[in-house]
């Protein structure tokens, strides 16, 4: 097979490139779309528990911010996908002020984190009666006011304690304004350890996710109809090269890509793979299939990317540069029960926070109260969101897939749809009864009951495993992420490779991220037009150089004229490397 | 190159493979040592820090329990290596008692750590008056009395909760016995996050580290003279095949291994590599090197043999089990004062053991006081000794060797031995000056001191770079570690390979482990006698069956004969699998 365009990777990047491109281009190229697993989505990955099939379990990415995250609201819009609130607590005007915390065996409401008195950790003076939020808030103003409201390229201009803040792990950086204890509060309560691992302090300083009045949107029927939708748009779009139904390749593991020259120079080999009961296994005895291809769109992270065979990962900028990013690990594992217990606690929504291994718990919803939903008070929670450190505990607790015997079997609760005889879904990976009793024991726990229920069904991912390597990345401290972001997008100049993807971008952990990137690929190096259903002011991430529009020639043009705007988020303008 | 024997890997197992062989065997047979670097040690890396050329800065392993590592102690003295104490304390009656801890921003000494009303942990009333070791050997006992007294054979029979011991991680096992705050305090006021981490229960419940009178020797002039003697006695001795002095290869990467047969069936792919400041560089332009072996020794961890292609590693039962061990990153900093500034407080030798990123501080010791020394006062600190979480934090103060500016430069201190110019050693990794600063104010932090002088010197060590991987090794829970100890040594049957070190033994994160594997290879593959330097009633770790002498046939024996004694520590007895 030979392709205009190959495009590798069925998450949102890929699939948003091939069915971007098939629109504006494919009535004169041949696309096509591979992906290694049987499933579109990615680290999108929306589960379906019975007994709650209203109320979807969200294994991957489960939300987005429409305030912030403008190409995905605007994308969502236009597909006419059913959006529907995603509350961080209770209705106004309690809101999260009641939300839970369980931090060193103490119990604890929101607002009851800004009582000096009664928080556990041995603050500076300065830092008590601040919560995580205001904690960081303050730590923030106190090296830069207002940093998180400059553009990337004026970020990458501060300079704190006389070094570049893009030269910095946000925890050396922490350790230089709070205690050694106030820092700990901030990572215990703030509920990820990502957000105080030592990744760049440019992009963790601003703290966007911790404010209590985001709002926060997902999608009715699962985070991952919004790739699944861009996959089928693009399979059955137009009447190009392909026939129709045909562009999208399932089950094609991506294992090698070998550069020649000619018409067609990229050869692709692909491993076909085989999905039972979910799990996705390489199939390394069968014959390999090649397809040859003008251009190339790794839509992959960094995991994924370095798992392929190519002497296109031997050039120096981009053997260095894939290791820019941190690769983080996480688990969530979600618990169904026959009635919303914790309702009874005053918790409705949100999530709460505990230094036990579950560390976050989320209240995901009840059958009865969704829109079109049966009449089933069965209700779901996140029992644990964790990531980094606390993942191997939960891995401790995994049992194979053949190991039947161990697995958690949950039970036929009162309330169920027609049809359904087992009360478990199929994922890859199955949960252990000893998991479930674990972690329900530390939701207990959490909660101050002495007892709660024995979920009904259970369902967990552990987002650390190949492929995809975790379940987002963080940049590194001491790498110009606005130039790797800007060139990642076409990282040899003489190749047309195109890596997108939440990986390299500037909008990491999001699916705004991987929109993003895409996006301005296709304008900048598929000639595309913005498409008309975008906001036209919204800002892509990379943009050419005012002066020249090259995108690497600005620094001089930047130099000759320190009139020219400063181009945001990102600029190629002089950063002092000192 | 035609050898007999090629030993891969200038670390503990490596030199000691060569050496014993040499003398045994050395006389018929042609055996060679290839080694990466351009430096004998592996992870034993002793540097003289100018002011303290008599007390050496182990970046490296740096002690062993001449109780308990008896093939150590019995090498040491057989090759008449200076030991000297290693205390972790004051001189008797005080002992470890008075040492600092500095713990939730509160100072302890450490026999206040057994007092409830002081130690900043909610501690559950069980806990409540234990210090973090006995609080682990409260834990043992309470699973399974005296845990720590069983063979490793009968470690892996005993269940707890209805599961084997050896199918635990740690962690999931002490969350059944221990409060959170419990097990937050073991880990704190451990010092170690490795001890806490969640690898296999049965390896790391014992805590044998743990005691506090455990008694802990070092080498006078250095732990690498141990494989370093090994190294020069191997090249000189006897007079064999290859020319004296021509048995060891430095600056070799093993790249690859091609698999073929004949004579000499394993090919040796090297690539040359220069060490340039201590640090080496693997020379992609220059021409490899090919080494024809009969016989493949490779003592190497587990990163380093992940290095090397082969297809050896697709070798299945190999595969899985190269997996079966967790590689544990360190870093260890070391700061030289000219005056011992922390005796006025009481503290003399031993450790002080924080939350703050520093974690372990130990006190190595003042020139004056060394055998042989000079009367200067010039003391050596290890200002941190720290692994996995917060590692990170250190690599985020590490700057590039080209990057001279931004490393710490020192200053001659008053007392210094003649010739030299420089206070600052030469190593693979050049300190910052951010760092020393960072390290040297968490210092003066634990101790209470609103100042501290600043160091004339300092010098550290990262491990989790290649070729290495990580400082040392942990098993992996659900792994049968008796078996795979085992049979690693000897991993593939038809082959004559042979994998030893520490990684994959009995004595993991100690050269007795090295050594153990080693001797025991050399015994059961190479028909080699004990040594008569080592104790007779020594058992090295894995033992052919009683019964049929076979190392793979026991179970079928034990089955047959239940009288058969048990192999200690490792036998192949039936274990309950589920």
């Amino acid at each position: 097979m030979d392709l205009d365009v190959a495009v590798i990777g069925g998450g949102c990047s890929g699939t948003y490139s091939a069915w971007r491109l098939q629109q504006e281009v494919g009535a004169d190229q041949k696309i096509a779309l591979f992906e290694y697993s049987d499933r579109i989505g990615g680290r999108l990955y929306s589960v379906t528990v019975p007994g709650v099939p209203h109320v979807k379990a969200e294994l991957g990415g489960m939300r987005f911010i429409p305030d912030q995250h403008i190409m995905v609201a605007d994308l969502v819009s236009h597909l006419g996908l059913e959006t529907r609130d995603f509350p961080m607590g209770a209705p106004a005007p309690v809101g999260s002020n009641c939300n839970l915390f369980y931090l060193r065996g103490r119990h604890f409401r929101l607002h009851e984190l800004s009582d000096p008195d009664k928080v556990p950790y041995n603050l500076a003076w300065s830092e008590r009666g601040l919560g995580p939020t205001n904690l960081q808030v303050q730590a923030m103003n106190n090296l830069y006011p207002n940093f998180g409201s400059l553009s990337l390229c004026d970020q990458m201009k501060v300079k704190v304690f006389g070094k570049p803040i893009w030269k910095y792990g946000f925890w050396n950086l922490m350790f230089r304004v709070l205690s050694n204890e106030g820092y700990q509060f901030m990572r215990d309560a703030g509920g990820y350890d990502a957000n105080v691992a030592n990744a760049s302090a440019v992009t963790q300083l601003p703290a966007t996710e911790y404010s209590d009045d985001t709002k926060f949107l997902c999608l009715r029927d699962g985070f991952e109809q919004l790739p699944i939708t861009l996959a089928k748009q693009f399979n059955e779009q137009f009447d190009g090269k392909l026939a129709k139904g045909k562009r999208v390749y399932m089950n094609h593991r991506l294992e090698e890509i070998i550069v020649g020259d000619g018409e067609y120079p990229y050869t692709l080999i692909f491993r076909p793979t085989e999905t039972r009961e979910a799990k996705t296994y390489i199939l390394e005895d069968e014959d390999t299939t090649r397809v040859r291809c003008k251009k190339l769109i790794l839509g992959l992270p960094r995991r994924s990317l370095e798992l392929i065979k190519s002497t296109l990962f031997d050039d120096p900028w981009l053997k260095k540069n894939l290791d820019s990013v941190l690769i983080q690990s996480a688990f969530k594992l979600f618990l169904a029960y026959e009635s919303p217990w914790w309702r009874s606690l005053g918790l409705v929504a949100g999530r709460a926070v505990t230094d036990l291994p579950v560390r976050q718990v989320y209240y995901f919803g009840t059958e009865a109260e969704q829109e079109g939903g049966y009449p089933f008070l069965n209700s779901l929670l996140m029992a644990t969101y964790n990531d980094i450190s606390t993942v191997p505990f939960w891995k401790g607790l995994e049992v194979a897939k053949d190991d039947v015997a161990a697995q958690y079997k949950g039970y036929m609760p009162a309330c169920m749809e027609p049809g359904v005889t087992d009360p478990m879904p199929v994922t890859p990976f199955p949960a252990s009864a000893e998991m479930v009793q674990v972690a329900n024991l530390q939701v207990a726990t959490v909660h101050a009951l002495p007892e709660i229920p024995n979920p009904y069904s259970a369902v967990y991912h552990s987002w650390n495993e190949d492929p995809y390597g975790g379940g987002w990345h963080e940049w590194k401290a001491g790498y110009r992420l606005d130039e790797i972001m800007c060139r990642m997008r076409k990282p040899i100049p003489d190749q047309d490779v195109h890596i997108v993807g939440e990986a390299y971008s500037y909008g990491q952990g999001w699916v705004e991220g991987a929109l993003d990137t895409a996006e301005s690929m296709l304008q900048d190096f598929f000639g595309l037009k913005p498409p008309k259903w975008l906001d036209p002011s919204y800002q892509l991430m990379p943009n050419p150089c005012p002066g020249c529009g090259d995108l690497d020639g600005c620094v001089e043009c930047w130099n000759a004229d320190q009139s020219l705007p400063s181009m945001t988020p990102n600029c190629l303008a002089p950063v002092e490397e000192g």
